[in-house]
């Protein structure tokens, strides 16, 4: 099947939400053709989605480890698997099945603050500008953002923050909890360093603030710090973790932390209108891809690494960000047409962000990486920027 | 591979919310074994759950009849296909995706009684005692339980309690809307005659009070009555369909009504966190097994009318209920082991509730009737009675 | 000054929600005569109201007892001191002044309940009719009826009701706490009986369900049974009394409760809007005539007995009601004109509901029966029956 | 009567929410004369507190003009006709009497929002900082805040901030309203230049966001700018203006705007526990203070200009803010014992806030410089200052 037929059946693009500032496509009107008919390496994203019979694929290999098994309301099968797994791997008493990243935060956030409704957040954070003001119209919360257009405040400014409620307000409403996004999407997935979240949590705990984790991608922090999933959940009380951004599921959520939050949240989930038949397709997959991803991230980063230095004698130079995980700067040479190195990458089931006018882009790495040898890669860089 | 050998993998029982008041299995260490190995026919629930491999099988085929397709946070692909399906089939403007039920009633019931708090409902509902307070405990409404333990409320009955109120309460609080279920899931599945559809409408619209269906199991209703989904919708602004009790699909639900009503759903699910990213598993689902749907249920009804017949001789004889559906009352001869009986007859792939110690039982019709012909069905029941 | 005059320049009258069901006034646009120029004796409502100069005179003769002391926002003067006598009073560790009943009833509610959604109430109960359905709109709350029409629900029947929740429900959602009105206004603030309060407070006790007491006309139970208002408040966790009812307040009202649950309440009355800057006006009054309030209200339970007595040779049968209170049934003679009547009686400062067709009507036995001689009323009543 | 005695008889000062930041009390066990034994004239707040008898003298006064008439739950009497003053004086359709200024606040924000979330308001406004979080807690909204620490924000910075929106955020809430305070009691009254609002105004009207005016002391602003309180309101779709600060009610506030607005009210303001008795205490002393307010104001300005100028000579420094209304900065020479300044003073029936160690503080004019003539305030001045 050429390029062309498989582009007309193909399903649509990633919505703007997730697309980087720099548009992927060309051609809008062209569609992602993830990896429908073939493996496609990507450098944008976090992991890879897997559309149509590549999903049915995925399942069917998980079935030949063990039986897919349905869930009954979150109840029992993969989903019960799933919390079990991961309440070990973040060494919290309980994880539940969540069917929304928001609704994990939301409910989170509203259980661990309690009455209260003070609620403090990074600026960046995805609670604070990609939830649709759910906590303030839905769960009666006033989120109080700090380090404006920056990946993470300080532990000090934590404590500015809050003491200096006492000479601003004059009627306290009390302090609900914080909330920590890390990795964050809103600065390129820039990560927190170790030492100010030990800060952070260290003062939260000694002042009986509750603290939550946005750990969406935590998996993407943990691959590039090198600091394990369950050390990072280990500074607070809840985590949510993503189970499609690189876990390969069409939806879904993982929040952990202990029994007593947990054991609260069956009832707001339900209510919330989150209480689904069958969660299983998504928990099984997760179940899935979760088996060994923390090799294939190593690996992919090794990959990436390999392929950036045997770009750089083609006149592409790729650096990271500070505090940066999977995303990466990337400079092509003088000239370059970034609207057709693109188009030629694709052809060799490459796909890329363009570059601005400046030449200069990112790229994101992720275990698609992984779908190519390092040799097939630059070599289509090769072909391509010779075009 | 035997019965003994799935059983071991297969997943887990029907949550008690589901399961008939008598339970369908004598062990309950033993599970319901669905379709994992082989078609069974069940005398229990609206239609057939794909598990498993299953699932994936139905998938395939329906991959083959039209690819697959994903949507991105609800938009496009299979969701967007199945919106506009499920618009045609209601007459309506517009129809939209929802994880659930419990969401799609509560935000059809919300947004129709705007800033309105009284919701009048039957005390059998689903709205009424299903969905764990989230009227009002999340929506602020508040619920007004009319017909007590019966099927359905009268257009005379809503207009006197509509009426009383003016005597009953000093502080008025507005009329929200009115909410029907059709049909009764809690009284055996019965439903409502159109006659007193047509006036409770016809009430609702001269005193310009919306009224929401909360038509689950519409179908249901449809394929006994005879009455066109089409033509049940036209009564109501707003119509909730089921996509996991009789279309397969492992959740969702999808909400038809005006425009300018479903256009406010996609906030409101985004904010109360239902909006999952990708949906097209159970979208693709429901859109393939609604292929047919209704021809596929006649032809159950034809084959349960010849197996009832045929039952007749044997001592076993099965009665339509009172404005029934679905389900039907079944006596059998004196002296039956039900339990017994049941286990005989899940060894021939059928599956029944065991009856009462009175030997009176339920019986629900469903398209799993059509897996296996009338005389195997009727053999089975022949010999499991002998033993 | 002659009565014409004064009606000139008299307030409002009484709006409906006050008003017995049989109108006060002939003429309606006839005002409220209230106290504005001489005391008049009212057989209706359960104390006197202190309008215009009246009120201005109560509250200097207060001044005289002890100088007048302004709050700030609820905090000190008259309403700390309110606040204290209330405390004492009830025998609870702790009162707050409230804006309103209504307030009073939502948030003693809402705090007991916490989480927790349904509340039981009596179906006749101001809660449940007479607050505009804020429990359900504001609050969250599921409002649970119990005893249609009647004064009150037996220990047995709430034991039921919770129990019965079990089998009608799927999803808990919670007990929250019970709320109890006593004496009851709907029902010609009947009252519930001593032994029937115990043993819902037991049962509420033994099964950790929170019990408050809307005993916004306690004191008019207390006067009848005999039995004192810190014995009532003893069987319940929080108490609310009217403070305008009967202690001439222009509005507020007081609850009591534990420590841990009034500690909630400024927050919560400011968050609401009600933390109003000065509420000193209203304190000052109900302290004022709570000095001496059960006196004057079993003087006169003794002077209506009185007055009731001498009646009866007049032709006018008064009796009490079955768990009464202030409230008596009066039959007046065969052929008497209650307009008529009523007018007559109002020229001798006397205030009265007329009787319906049947001759039948109610009387309202409270302080203001003191401000006349009883042979003064029982003249008034001959003379007029004679016209 | 000495000053010790009433002293002893007084009620409780100022709470700290009112209190300038310096002290105004030497000895804090000393508390507020106010006037209950004589005028004093006070260099803070914005008017003067009626409190204990003097109260029943206004309204004593106030009866000589027109009988007291008493309002039932806010209808009909003083409350009645000091909404349709109120509605005449800003020129709006309709005016409701409100308990307090948040509840005012809250429920036109809320109104004027409807199902949107974001609303602008001032980072210094009572609506921000001294609501206790009720918009997000109670009503559902997200407040915006602009101007940090400054007394408005402009029209520009308002735009540009709406427009940035859609730059930050993914998901769309709605644009719910702006609220405007003016002026602003944190940044010492100072007010708002007409020309910014009629461009706020213009802004808004264009985009069809509805605009609310937190005009608590809107006559302050008035006295000062010399623009009618109708023409700020004409800017504006809802006024709220308060009857205590100025207007010697011991609370309550007013809001004015369309009757579609106003309508809404008095369901809301039961719901939220709001609904009072009785309100005319309140109503009739504002109706009564209301009559040559503003020519007070003006002979208090007037007062205060011959006061302060006659103070320079003294070496006293009187100087107004930018964009001031009724506080002035004031220098006292160097060497000043402020405190020992400060209770000569109150010897003289005058009140002050004593100034900083820098000798700087500041002076509130209102109409209790009217209680004294120049001379007597000056010469006063003179001989403290000696001491």
């Amino acid at each position: 099947m050429n390029r062309k037929s498989f582009l007309k059946r193909s399903g649509l693009a990633l919505t703007p939400a997730l697309l980087p500032a720099i548009p992927v496509w060309a051609n809008e009107k062209e569609q992602t053709p993830f990896n429908a008919d073939g493996p496609y390496v990507k450098f944008f994203a976090d992991g890879d989605f897997f559309d149509g019979i590549a999903y049915l694929q995925q399942l069917e290999e998980a079935n030949k480890k063990q039986y897919l098994k349905v869930d009954r309301y979150g109840n029992g099968g993969a989903v019960e698997e799933l919390e079990k797994r991961f309440a070990t791997v973040t060494g919290k008493e309980k994880a539940i099945y969540m069917p929304s990243g928001t609704m994990a935060n939301q409910l989170a956030i509203a259980v661990l603050s309690g009455e209260n409704t003070k609620v403090f957040v990074q600026d960046t954070s995805h609670v604070y500008r990609d939830e649709a003001d759910a906590a303030q119209s839905i769960f009666n919360k006033r989120l109080m953002p700090l380090a404006k257009d920056k990946t993470f405040f300080t532990a000090e400014e934590l404590k500015q923050a809050i003491e200096n409620l006492g000479h601003e307000e004059v009627f306290k409403s009390g302090i609900g909890c914080v909330s920590v996004e890390n990795p964050v999407r809103r600065t390129d997935e820039r990560m927190i360093p170790l030492d100010e979240i030990k800060k952070i949590s260290g003062y939260c705990r000694s002042n009986n603030i509750k603290l939550h984790l946005d750990g969406a991608r935590i998996y993407m922090a943990s691959a590039w710090s090198g600091i394990g999933v369950k050390e990072y959940a280990s500074y607070f009380d809840t985590v949510y973790i993503s189970l499609y951004k690189y876990l390969g599921a069409s939806g879904g959520a993982i929040l952990c932390g202990d029994k007593e939050v947990i054991d609260k949240m069956p009832h707001l989930i339900k209510i919330h209108g989150g209480n689904m038949f069958g969660n299983w397709l998504n928990a099984a997959m997760a179940l899935h891809r979760l088996d060994g991803i923390e090799e294939r991230l190593q690996a992919a980063i090794k990959r990436a690494n390999e392929i950036f230095a045997a770009l750089g004698p083609l006149g592409i130079s790729v650096s990271a960000l500070e505090n940066g995980t999977n995303t990466y700067k990337v400079k092509f040479p003088d000239g370059t047409d970034g609207q057709k190195l693109q188009k030629e990458l694709r052809d060799h089931f490459i796909l890329m962000p363009p570059p601005g006018r400046d030449n200069i882009g990112k790229l994101t790495v992720n275990e698609t990486l992984l779908y190519r040898e390092k040799e097939y890669i630059v070599d289509a860089f090769t072909t391509a920027l010779k075009k």
